[in-house]
């Protein structure tokens, strides 16, 4: 469970992070009895049980690993690797951009493994609601499990239907597709969220991009940002201080839009234009 | 107050956004018997309390605007002119990367305007707690009067000291320097964060990352990413697609570390080198 | 006349650069009894003439300059203004991308107000040739001017022909379309090209892109690149060496592909991708 | 041989460039009686001969290549795997920035594979020269290969020295050092650049760059910019325009500076910022 407890020490039940030498990380939910293998050996969840957060520990072939709580980026990094393409860094802008916050109600859909599910739950907390709609039931399976395992299997109701019949909820603060084709579903969107709402999306190519922005302004949308973001990391070395060799070049492009009450012919002088 | 309300009308006390033609922006605290003052033309605020959220109103000189409850980036960006460098691209990661949501506690320093502290109130929600510190007594008003507009102040403890001489808490969850020289100040950070806690700090230069590299290791801090973001806009135009012609090419270099237990010489081999 | 002579000295028909305090930059063709007008006030040229260059000098009232040589990119940079887009990033590589260099035959279009064409017959030398088509007469009327100032009007045939029309050379090693609708003109450039040579273009939309592409595979061009530069600026200061804050974000995406010669169904398996 | 011959066919003594079925990339110095190996089978050096550039050939397990003279920045390309982190984005823009073309006189250290003074060579042309400076005796052998191969070799004057102990050339036109260290040689560039000339560096790391701009300043330089140049290559598909997934981050930081005649106490008010 992410954030089960405050305390001082690694307990049976949370999620723990094990970082070792050079890039092996590794999510573990703690069991007694269990054991975790890695490629540089074999750790017991009873040895790493009750050890200090933040502390070094070892494998039976002496590796050392620290264990850690993982935050909710690093819990997303490593469910990332089935179908999708967010990041913690498209996740992080989506959040703060579209307003997402303790309280918020808000749609997601297709919910795939749940990467994306994990975040928003985390983010609206005890006092939010997460509505997430995906129509492959050995995806949402997945995804439920994912959610379960961090404990906020509460926070989010799990829709096993077509969005193309609309969404059951009204007056949601934000809905975001991560689904190819999401310019086919923005009546839907309309009667789902509030008025001035959020929509937001992430599309791969240019092409989505376009007819994403003609069906926006047909359906009454307005104020729509199209943006991309780069994250290049940097060797971390104090002496030698430069970027990494390479870096990913491209996730997607994310929209976001809001949804605005009146229809006006001249939309589009209303667009901002951010530089 | 942002939240307070989830009306479909705007109500008296409600933070709103008149959006209006191209560029125009305005954050409006709704009062009645108040007015907001634009270049297009003046609104009353008693014309606007009562209207559906996302509808079109008009000032005097017949300027059109749209009434929009504004997300939490809207209102870091308008608070941003002041001093700082965050914008809401950095806020998002470094609040998911540092696993910043509901219920956490986070220690601030320096307060500043208090757009971060904006940002980390809105995130850390009822249960959650920040600790602001900041040593400019005219800042700190400033800081406070944003966040009881905003009626977040009940999150945020106010503290004006120097945290040269250390932080009040101990066991926070998070600390994130927005300061020229945050190397100065990791003993100070280690004895106030949690083991294994998330320390952020941004800096403009790469001779402030080298200084704070070198300390973070004396300091037993481990997995240490520095890292930045670049934001890209599009112009949303479906038949002339591209990307605007300039951007902010630097806000400042992000260092995230960690805080780990135990001694260890060879802490280097443990660098994560992300690509 | 740029590289007229390696004189150590400033002489009458050289082109002079004048580097002033903070970004002052003029550029002067030299010619006895003329001066130039700054912000920062007047320089005969007669005082420049016969001058070391790389030498302080200064104006009527004082300021100080420095009188330099300018580059073929200080050259371009200074004549951008006008209608184009394309940066020396963009021409440095175009050059080295498609081999264009000393004995090149390259046809060019339009002409424009000669940025390029300038560069291109600053590369191909004395034994190449720039045939450079435009059917605005004032352009071409400015760009041969601009060319006779460099001292390169030698280098280049300026038509002044509509290119819907065909060019009027065989066998050319390259072909550089700087037009907004180069797909319209694919038969004409594959006349007019080796068989084997390049051809390339840039366009500051992504639908001209995708124009372009279906035109090129329609016309039995292959090894299809698309791509863009981004050139970022450091403060060149050692003590707090950064990024500038800003950057140009987009010129245009360059493309480039050749000319094979025989016909092949299945030419998309040969589109390389880069990364 | 590169350009050698304006030939419409594949001439004895060429280079060609097989370009095969995805990213099979090959450079051939044809000889008759020999042959090329490949992933996808063999070709005969005279069954390549002879036929028209830009044509499809078959390797003897009937794979298809085509036929292509190669640019200099595919050549460049093809050398680069062995010391270097120059690629043609940047070796493009250090020509046309420095200035370098037809009848420069250049010197480069070190010189390295032979990458840089391969286009170096080609770019100066027949009027021009290139002095490249090595001091491991392997090395220099090495790129005296490579220009041969491209006929070029009349065109460098290769030395076999450290550049410790000064150049032998007065008054080059441009200077570039491929070096870790360039900061310990700015004297020794001094001397023999002419006043006005250009001196570029391109470096890894941000620590050099530092150091390289306190010896700049030091030794009467000015003008310097600090740059990088993002190559960003997108996949070629009309109907799923996208930019690729991964990308180079980083080759190095391009200084460029330019020789002055006189000290000056405040030169540093002369430093352009550009954006």
């Amino acid at each position: 469970m992410i954030d089960s407890s405050n305390h001082d020490t690694v307990q049976e039940g949370d999620i723990a992070q094990l970082v070792g030498l050079r890039h092996a990380f590794h999510l573990v939910n703690l069991k007694a009895g269990q054991s975790v293998h890695t490629h540089r050996g074999i750790l017991k969840h009873d040895d790493l049980i009750g050890k200090p957060w933040g502390t070094q520990v070892f494998s039976h072939t002496g590796s050392p690993f620290f264990i850690l709580k993982p935050s909710i980026a690093d819990i997303i990094r490593s469910t990332k690797r089935n179908t999708q393409i967010m990041y913690p860094k498209e996740i992080g802008f989506l959040v703060i951009t579209m307003g997402i916050g303790p309280g918020s109600r808000v749609i997601e859909a297709g919910t795939g493994s749940g990467g994306l599910t994990q975040a928003l739950a985390y983010m609206v907390g005890e006092t939010g609601l997460v509505f997430s709609y995906e129509k492959r039931e050995e995806m949402q399976r997945l995804a439920k499990t994912n959610l379960a395992t961090l404990g906020l299997e509460k926070r989010v109701i799990f829709k096993l239907l077509d969005i193309e019949n609309g969404f059951e909820e009204k007056g949601v603060d934000a809905i975001f597709l991560d689904l190819p084709n999401p310019y086919d579903y923005l009546p839907q969107v309309r009667q789902a969220l509030k008025s001035g709402g959020y929509f937001g999306t992430i599309l791969p190519t240019t092409n989505q991009v376009m007819k994403t922005l003609v069906e926006l302004r047909r359906n009454t949308f307005a104020f729509t940002d199209v943006c991309e973001l780069m994250l290049r990391y940097y060797k971390p070395e104090p002496d030698r201080l430069r970027p990494t060799d390479r870096m990913v070049a491209h996730t997607g492009f994310l929209l976001f839009s809001r949804k605005i009450h009146q229809e006006n012919e001249s939309i589009s002088q209303f667009e901002e234009e951010k530089e």
